[in-house]
C-alpha cells in the first residue's frame, strides 16, 4: 500500500501547489486582456494608501446590474418566468380567470402553445406582474418565491436558476469585498424578488439589493397581529434614469466601480463615471452563442429590442472609455457547473 | 526625578486598570437597572451560539429612531432649524421673497422676534422645507447642509448639533454592532439630510439611513455631465405606519431591535416585536428637567401635542413588554461633553 500512499501524498502536494497559485489569481475564469486588466488596476488603484487615486473603505461602493450582468437573461427574464409560472396557483383560487385574457393566454403557453407567447404584450405582462406580486403579505410574497427558486428550472441548462450566474462575476464580487468594496444589486428586477436569494446565490444581503419597487401597506391581522402588504403602487422604476436615482435614494452616494450590459444600466455608468478619481464602468457583452448567447451588437442585427446592448452603447462605450467585456473571448468559463 | 517616574508608572498601571475595567462594561453611562438589563441580556441571548434565541449574525438588525432617541429633538428638530436658517440665503438670491409669507415671517423670527414662530403653521413649514430642500442638485444640497452642521449651534448648550448625541445610546450603538448587529437609523427627518453627518456622528454610513425621502431626477447639465436635482416629490413619508414600511423598502429584513421615543415610532416597534424569538423594543422617555428636557407623560399633561411620547404610548408600552427609557433613572451622564 505504501506506493499508493506515496503517489496520494504526492497528489496532495500538486492539489496544495495548484491551490496556491490559484489563490493568488482572484480572476481564475477570466482570460488575459484588456477587461481583466482593467478590474485588476483598478482595485489596485483605488486600494493603494497614499496614493492618487487611493479611496476610503466607506466610500468603496459597486453596483451590479443583475440580468444579463451577473446571470442569464435570455430569452427571458427569471422574473417573468416567475409571474407566468404561478398563474395556475393564481387560478386555483380565482377559477373564473381561468377564460380572462390575458391568464388564459398564459395558461395556453404552459400547456406547450408557445405561439401564444406572441400574444402576450407589455401590458399583459403588467397585469400578471401585478396579479401574482401585489395584494399578498411580505411574508406570503416570500414564502412563494422561495419555493418557486428552489423547484423551477432553466430550460436549456434543466438547473435551477441561481446556479445560472456567471462564475467569472462572482469572483469580480468576491475580489471586490475581498478589497474592502460594499456590493450592491441595482437591478430593474424587482426588488423584493431579487432580495429572496440574493444572500445565499451573491453574498450580497437583502439591504444591498436595489430594484423596481412598489410600495408597502401597514395593517393589522384580525389577531391584531402587524402585517405588510404588498401594494399596486410603484415607487421606483429601477431602469435607465430609475438606477441613478434609485442608487441615491437607497445607497447614498455614487458609485465607483459598476457592472451592466444594456441601455437600461447606460445612466447608472455615467453617473458612475462622473464622479472624480478612478471608475470603473464596465459592460458585458453577449457574444457566445455557443456557451451562453449571442445578441446585441455581436449579432450584427439592427437595434430593435429595447434594453438590451444596443451597437449605440456600444459605440459610447468606446468613446467614453468603458470597458466591454467579451464573454466568448474574455471569459474561459462561464458557469460554475462547466467541467 | 526617580520617584516622579515611579509616580508615573504607578499612574499609568491605575490608568490601565481603570481603563480594562471600564471596557468590561459596554455601557458605562447606564446605570444599573431593568432597562440596562434588558439590553445586555437581549445581547447574550442572541448571541449564544446554539441557544434558542440565537439569532444569526446577518439577521442582526437593529433600527434606531433619531430625534430624542439619538440626540435633542426639543423645542425644535435641529433639521426645522436647518431649514429656517437657510431663509436669508435664499432670499438673498430671490429677493421677492423677502415681503412673501412665509419667508417673511422667518426672517422676523431670525431677526429676535420669536412671536413670529406662533404664525407659522405645518403647511408654511412644508413650505419652506420645498424652497430650501428642492429644486437644487444633490451635491449643492449635500454642500449646504455640511457647511451649517459645522457652524450652527445650539442655542441652549451652544455647542454643533452633532455633539448633541446621547451617550448612553451611542454606547448601545457600539455595542450592538461588536456584537455583529447592522444598525440603521429610521427617521422621520430627511434622509439626505441625516446621511450628511450620519457616518461621522453616530458610526453609520449613509446607506444605513432610512428617512423621509424625496425623488430625485436624473439629467445633464450643459457641459454633458449628468446630475441628480432633488424634487419636490415624496416617496416616503417615514413616520407612523411608514417606519415599517420605509424598513421593508430600504433593508428589506424586520428589525430584531427597534429603539424610539414617540408615537411616531409605536409601528415599528411593534413591527419589531411581531417577529418571532428575541426582541428588544424601547421607548426613551424625556423626564430629565434638569440635564436635558422633560415632556410628555413625564409631565402629568394631557397628549396634545402629535408626535412625541403620549400616556396612551406609556400605557401600550407597559402593556406590551416594551422597555421604557428613563433619562433620569437610567442615565448617569448624557452627553459626552459632560463632567
Amino acid at each position: 500500500m505504501k506506493p499508493v500512499r506515496n503517489i496520494i501524498a504526492l497528489l496532495g502536494i500538486v492539489l496544495t501547489s495548484f491551490t496556491t497559485t490559484s489563490a493568488q489569481d482572484p480572476l481564475p475564469s477570466w482570460n488575459d486582456g484588456p477587461a481583466k486588466q482593467a478590474i485588476v488596476d483598478f482595485v489596485r488603484t483605488t486600494t493603494t494608501t497614499g496614493g492618487a487615486n487611493f479611496v476610503p473603505p466607506e466610500e468603496r461602493i459597486a453596483t451590479f446590474d443583475q440580468d444579463g450582468t451577473l446571470w442569464v437573461e435570455h430569452p427571458m427574464y427569471s422574473q417573468v418566468m416567475y409571474c407566468l409560472e404561478r398563474v395556475p396557483a393564481l387560478v386555483k383560487e380565482k377559477p373564473e380567470l381561468a377564460k380572462v385574457a390575458p391568464f388564459s393566454t398564459v395558461l395556453e403557453l404552459l400547456h406547450g402553445d408557445r405561439a401564444a407567447m406572441d400574444k402576450l404584450n407589455m401590458d399583459d405582462l403588467l397585469k400578471i406582474a401585478a396579479a401574482t406580486l401585489t395584494g399578498i403579505s411580505v411574508e406570503t410574497f416570500e414564502a412563494e418565491a422561495k419555493q418557486w427558486l428552489a423547484e423551477a428550472k432553466n430550460p436549456r441548462w434543466k438547473k435551477p436558476y441561481t446556479e445560472l450566474t456567471y462564475q467569472p462575476m462572482q469572483e469580480v464580487l468576491k475580489f471586490l469585498r475581498a478589497n474592502g468594496f460594499k456590493t450592491f444589486i441595482v437591478t430593474g428586477g424587482g426588488q423584493d424578488f431579487v432580495r429572496q436569494y440574493s444572500e445565499k446565490t451573491y453574498g450580497i444581503p437583502p439591504e444591498q439589493v436595489v430594484g423596481t419597487a412598489a410600495g408597502t401597506k401597514y395593517g393589522y391581522a384580525k389577531d391584531g397581529q402587524p402585517f405588510l402588504t404588498k401594494e399596486p403602487k410603484l415607487l421606483l422604476n429601477d431602469n435607465d434614469a430609475g438606477k441613478p436615482e434609485g442608487i441615491h435614494l437607497m445607497i447614498g452616494r455614487r458609485p465607483v466601480a459598476a457592472f451592466g450590459n444594456s441601455t437600461g444600466d447606460q445612466q447608472m455608468l455615467e453617473y458612475t463615471r462622473a464622479g472624480s478619481g478612478a471608475r470603473l464602468a464596465m459592460l458585458v457583452l453577449h457574444d457566445d452563442a455557443k456557451r451562453e448567447y449571442a445578441y446585441g451588437p455581436a449579432t450584427g442585427l439592427p437595434d430593435t429590442k429595447v434594453g438590451t446592448f444596443t451597437q449605440k452603447l456600444y459605440d459610447k462605450a468606446k468613446k467614453d472609455g468603458w470597458i466591454v467585456i467579451s464573454m466568448k473571448n474574455d471569459w474561459n468559463k462561464i458557469f460554475a457547473f462547466e467541467e
